[in-house]
């Protein structure tokens, strides 16, 4: 939904966001003669040669009304999110994490020393949970919205990229979508989202033990988490691949109450494609690669795993309907810098 | 002057944005019995264990109208440097800086790619210029201020810290201080700076190389950058040492101007003082043990090396006046949090 994380080498999907992100993307000296630099711009992490194991690094950035509300999360809930944003760029390049830093900007009549403990509570818990600490970070005050930053790092020995899938792969996605999407769809509309949904929105979990069991199959030929929505993130990994992709709507596992709360399938198919946030896993995989193993992941993790597509020759995404129309151009995601800015 | 990383471990100076750093630092699990981190929060950055060298890794957050405004400085000057206070941590551990990453929140009638990619243009300079590629960062838009956080990584083969002074250790600084807060003085009292002091503000130099040949010495025990102010910094330095220190009133280094332009001695003295971001460096050092290379360093890197102080029994921060009297309590340094939010 909201993560604009620097590409160069690798294209992304479309939208008005990417358009800016492509923007100064131009301005970036191509990192790739650098020997330290094993993955530059392009990603979901860049990769840092480090002597031993490379380091996965990222950065994710919450803003205050474009990403949450303080009405809607608690503080601690808003450092667990926003600390969750970075650890699942972590897991979609199956590294292991170490260290989160976090910094915080926030209006002065509201920095409480209890608020700002509680956020940082949050944030180290988040970490905590995926085996990562919070090493440092940064405090200043604004006149404007909290925003919150979050660096995280992490050991990649085999990392796990957008580039490399092929026509033919299986498309697969971990977990049940637009839970998250729901709770903002209700808080939006003036109603309380269901508790499972809010839940979702507000304390995601880091798929990082799923996505390294995933890589340790050897199967995964590309990984991306979904912040920009099913749609968004698939067409960012088949962009990155220049392919392709197709979503068979039929088989999008949408979150229970999903479709109730939004007031119908077609809206909750929606919120399942569109809504990002839900920090579930999309992968590529070779063809037929994981079938066998998707019922030991589900016992072991206690999600879904479930194929919703495939990688084709072409590019953008195209949904399959029951009734085999399709439906073009949901690629462009969720974009919170709208139309005509880009 | 404006920096709060997180510290626990390592005490820190007087001041009411520390008393909110301290609130922060006491929701941290001790990261200390965790092997992969050898500095936890507590110095200018984190250092990670790698397998390799050490790394040290740091965010540093800027606020539109707290750090700097729109009108001050155009696009590049803005990511300069932001990009310049998180490289000049790493200098402050004598780290070889490797990458930067750049996340941008910014107000969408203003996101104009021109504008976006002038930051980044600015950032990567910055960061170029010590060395170091950016390699990934986020975008976003917000509401509120620009707020740009540069998380930087680095090598830091033998991190020099802000623990380890003793009594008797001498202070030294790099640089002339005062010019970056005479040109903010000079734009909050509605008139232009002179083009030296705009510059010292506009593009500050990360004083890696010095750093490093510093730490080659092989005689500075302790390393601060100064963001805080020169008291401020001294504070900490002290502080994590569990020491106090006296400035030699006489001696400090204040660039060429300050004192005119603040209206006087008193006013320019208090800028070289107190107000941050000149991002020079204060190190204790054994005593004498610099002495004989301060003309090398000079002629090397065309800035002076100053003796300013040492490092006494006690703690806080005492100005020893030429008249041999005394005016204590200067560490608070520069809170931009002001007085009564701590």
């Amino acid at each position: 939904m909201r993560r604009g994380t620097l590409r160069s080498s690798v294209p992304l999907g479309r939208g008005g966001e990417f358009d800016l992100i492509r923007a100064m993307l131009a301005e970036l000296p191509d990192p790739a003669p650098e020997a330290r630099v094993r993955i530059g711009p392009g990603d979901d992490c860049a990769v840092l040669e480090a002597g031993g194991d490379p380091w996965a690094v990222t950065v994710d950035m919450s803003v205050e009304d474009v990403h949450f509300r303080r009405a809607w999360l608690d503080p601690e809930e808003i450092g667990w999110r926003a600390s969750t944003g970075a650890l699942s760029d972590l897991a979609a390049v199956a590294a292991e994490p170490v260290a989160v830093l976090v910094a915080l900007a926030m209006p002065v009549p509201d920095a409480s020393p209890e608020w700002v403990k509680a956020v940082t509570r949050g944030a180290a818990a988040a970490a905590s949970s995926v085996g990562a600490v919070v090493v440092g970070g940064d405090l200043t005050r604004s006149s404007g919205p909290v925003v919150i930053d979050v660096a995280a790092l992490g050991r990649a020995p085999h990392p796990v990229l957008r580039e490399g899938s092929r026509p033919g792969d299986d498309l697969w996605v971990t977990g049940l979508l637009g839970a998250a999407g729901a709770a903002v769809r209700a808080w939006e509309s003036g109603t309380s989202p269901l508790e499972a949904h809010r839940r979702a929105f507000a304390r995601p979990v880091p798929r990082v033990a799923e996505a390294r069991w995933l890589a340790g199959t050897g199967a995964v030929r590309t990984l991306v988490d979904l912040s920009d929505g099913l749609a968004g993130d698939t067409g960012h990994l088949a962009a990155a691949s220049r392919c392709g992709a197709v979503l068979d709507e039929a088989a999008i596992p949408v979150a229970p109450g999903v479709a109730d709360a939004a007031g119908g399938w077609a809206e909750g198919l929606r919120l399942a494609l569109s809504a990002g946030e839900d920090y579930e896993l999309c992968l590529a995989v070779e063809p037929g690669g994981l079938t066998m193993a998707a019922s030991e992941f589900q016992a072991r993790f206690g999600i879904p795993l479930t194929r919703v597509g495939r990688i084709v020759e072409g590019d953008g995404v195209l949904l399959e309907r029951a009734d085999g129309s399709g439906v073009c151009g949901l690629d462009g995601g969720y974009s919170h810098f709208g139309k005509g800015t880009g």
